[in-house]
């Protein structure tokens, strides 16, 4: 049994938090999945030989680039590397070395411990949109996001039962100053919801003041003991790891919090066009990235990290939900494994501009190679549209209605005596109905998924009502959630304590905007 | 090498067919997939042993209904079952051991044999949209099928490149004489397509006439000694076989021309509503049903059917793209390979009314569950909606397209030299890119699958193009096939017996519209 299903425990928070909790309105969110099923390996056991080797063969020779860190090749220096300028050549096998201290599987915790999640072996945790500058919703068509969207997707996580973590940069508050928004969007994550949440990674500092607000929310021995915060650590590929994300890398895993080192690749791009070729950089950079890690602390909780897609060489843009990106996204997730860390893949991806059919082919394409290649860790697993320039409340919840598929395909086929189901075959026998008998009767409440959203009705009942789009019953669905909407409780102390801490640090910085 | 890929060989048509063919608009169609990636197995092999252990104990003790038939019941008192009224009671072991003459892979030939088929192994055939009787078009919106709406879509098919089969009854023909349509159905696949058909079965004499114009189309001896037809043999879940379904069987199993065999399976009113207690179901009555094949004729080709999905507990409305149908899908993929038979199931499947989001999502989740659940025979792999009510011509060039999806993940991962791409890696190096690289520059043009739909145009060409909907993207395509269509050439000497047969057959029946 796992920590997420053990009792709640006492921590930071005191008798007031306590108080809160027993008076709070209660969503339900499923616990992490934790998959009984198979995962599809699509690369043979020759084929990953030849990429690991190649992958070894390119942080020999090739080497990989860390600019503008001089401690960062230092460190290289004395842990063996041969380093010329800035371009970093690890011997053969050193950087699968390092990755050994690696956890195999750690849990971050949330401030509502119920909402605990494991990262790594069978378990897959599911988080929101990353990233979009823009929103589009049905009412207010697309526009620049701002702090108020924010809030909106942070609600809609917390309200959405298939969802198990908050995320992060759920969108860009464009609204507020950029060396200021970072506060604002992690305080969000802490008050309106109580699902675990990422860290900021856009300067060190940043990251600096992540785990300062941690320490505020959870207490200062919880941080120092636990892994209470994720941060996408992204590779600048092919083969660069700037000083800005390497220093938010620094930052979290001496404060032993976990990182996503991930490569960023258009193939055809930023890697090569083939699947093997983009294998073996994002091998070699996520060995490079994790083994750094390691060399800050050993012990550093780390996901192996791929975003990759392809491009349309007609239009050199991106394209979602492509073959060539379920193939990598596989084939990635054999490698991870061999190197026993946590993965981290799949999402909500299309190329659409709207939540049209475009768009629910390519993410449910994305989400079913997820689920089916191992990824323990997805973001984007909701909300995304425009090749993630774009986040859409309705989408949001189209998405994470989906989510639900995954969370009963990966539970497996019971096969105890109840599943079997012989008394139900030998009570109606040849020409009966299946619907009236003891068996169903017993099972039908939870026998099915059930969808939160999408309409099975008879076309007259739905012609009647409108004869509405699943665009259109999102939106309904987005207002009633916005509405139900209730804050966690949160001890009105940390709360003043969040505050005080904000106030400080932006009084103490100018306002940049870019 | 298999058959489809050998030099066109002579057959019935003579010199003029010969000539009209030099003289063909060709049209590319993609050979069937033969797929190079592994099938996802989640049935554990105890959970096998059960559900096989339990299909033999319903064969025996509960029996399969063999109704309004007593040929059948007496072929089956003569192979060594317990016939009771019109119970088959199979001892243990029996229907398997029929099932053995089954081929496990066989050739469907098509007029053009360029686009003959294999089902069975590690083939994938995909074939069109079955039994609508309501279309749905972006002009026209929700109508009673006509003829006109059938040869529509028969020459969709015929253009659409990642579709192997032309399908059977691509919708109803309401227009028609329920007692004449199979006619004109079959003329149009033989005449307005050049790839492979099914045959009616709706009543024995209409299974005896799809023989008999398939022997004027191919020649006699053609259709004696090869399968050129394939044909949807429904069971009446729970194990029941009709005398109307059973008598088509005998038709089509003793002119050695393919039989689906086919539970149709609302999950919780046909079947149990436990996963494991369905595929029981459909185990039983699939060996059934191929059994009895064999009994008519040892060695006629047979394949698994299982069209099987699952129900919706608050309104009874059939569910679609659903977890617990992508299981079964799973399953009896297992279950069929075990018995070396070819396996359909899988399609376009929705229970949207229109081609949306929710359409889009349904049917992704059954395509991606088909393809790597080994299926063979794709029926339905485009054009649904509403639940199978409705055949939708926007909605089958949307799915269409994603089946280009399928063709390329099938492929699995290249490793050769040229895929590992380390000349690449070497050339562009750290911080560099891949767009202009030799290695991009040689392979661009087939690295990735492309689509012939989807929108991957920046935002604000799109906007100016009328911010169009995958919808509306698609009706623009289906207008521009239709305009591009011409028909594949047919020897007249066929084409006017053709329609002499018809003319005297439909001649010595009156109209019947029930």
């Amino acid at each position: 049994m796992s920590e997420a299903a053990a009792p709640r425990r006492a921590r930071g928070g005191g008798g007031a938090a306590r108080r809160a909790a027993r008076s709070a309105i209660s969503f339900d969110t499923a616990r992490f999945i934790e998959r009984n099923i198979p995962n599809l390996d699509i690369l043979t056991a020759e084929a990953i030989e030849i990429i690991e080797t190649n992958a070894e063969t390119v942080l020999e020779e090739i080497g990989v680039a860390f600019v503008e860190n001089p401690v960062a090749l230092a460190r290289w220096r004395d842990a063996g590397a041969d380093v010329r300028g800035e371009r970093v050549h690890i011997p053969r096998g050193l950087a699968r070395k390092l990755c050994e201290t690696a956890p195999a599987r750690f849990t971050q915790i949330a401030r509502n411990r119920d909402r605990d999640v494991e990262i790594g072996g069978n378990s897959l945790v599911l988080a929101p949109v990353y990233g979009p500058p823009f929103v589009r919703d049905q009412a207010g068509g697309r526009r620049y996001a701002t702090m108020a969207d924010f809030e909106t997707f942070v609600k809609l996580g917390y309200m959405s039962k298939w969802l198990h973590h908050s995320g992060g940069t759920v969108c860009e508050p464009t609204d507020v100053p950029v060396n200021k928004r970072h506060f604002d969007m992690l305080y969000a994550h802490m008050t309106l919801s109580d699902k675990p949440f990422m860290g900021s990674v856009t300067e060190p500092s940043r990251a600096a003041d992540s785990v300062a607000m941690a320490k505020i929310l959870f207490g200062d021995d919880v941080v120092d003991q636990n892994c209470v915060m994720t941060s996408l650590i992204n590779i600048n590929s092919p083969l660069t790891f700037d000083g800005v994300m390497m220093g938010a890398l620094e930052e979290y895993a001496a404060a032993g919090q976990a990182a996503i080192v991930s490569p960023f690749i258009v193939g055809g791009a930023m890697a090569p066009v083939s699947v093997a070729g983009t294998l073996t950089q994002v091998l070699a950079e996520v060995m490079a990235g994790v083994a750094y890690s390691q060399l800050i602390r050993p012990g550093a909780p780390v996901i192996f990290g791929a975003f990759v897609t392809s491009i349309d060489m007609n239009s050199g843009a991106p394209t979602f939900g492509t073959p060539e990106a379920a193939q990598i996204t596989y084939g990635a997730g054999q490698l991870a494994r061999r190197l026993n860390l946590p993965f981290r893949s799949g999402g909500s991806f299309t190329g659409s501009k709207l939540p049209d059919a475009q768009a629910a082919y390519e993410t449910a394409n994305s989400l079913n190679a997820a689920l089916l290649s191992g990824v323990n860790f997805m973001l984007h697993a909701c909300g995304w549209l425009e090749g993630g320039l774009v986040a859409s409340p309705e989408k949001f919840v189209m998405d994470a209605d989906q989510l639900g598929v995954l969370h009963k395909l990966a539970q497996g086929i019971a096969i105890d005596e109840n599943a079997q189901a012989m008394d139900a075959l030998r009570e109606v026998g040849p020409g009966g109905h299946f619907l009236g008998c003891a068996h169903t009767q017993a099972n039908y409440s939870d026998a099915f998924w059930r969808t939160g959203l999408l309409d099975y009705k008879p076309f007259e009942t739905w012609a009647e009502e409108g004869a509405r789009s699943t665009q259109e019953l999102a939106a309904v669905k987005v207002d009633k959630m916005l509405a139900d909407y209730q804050a966690p409780p949160l001890d009105p102390a940390i709360n003043e304590a969040l505050q005080a801490f904000m106030t400080e640090r932006k009084a103490a910085m100018p306002d940049a905007f870019i």
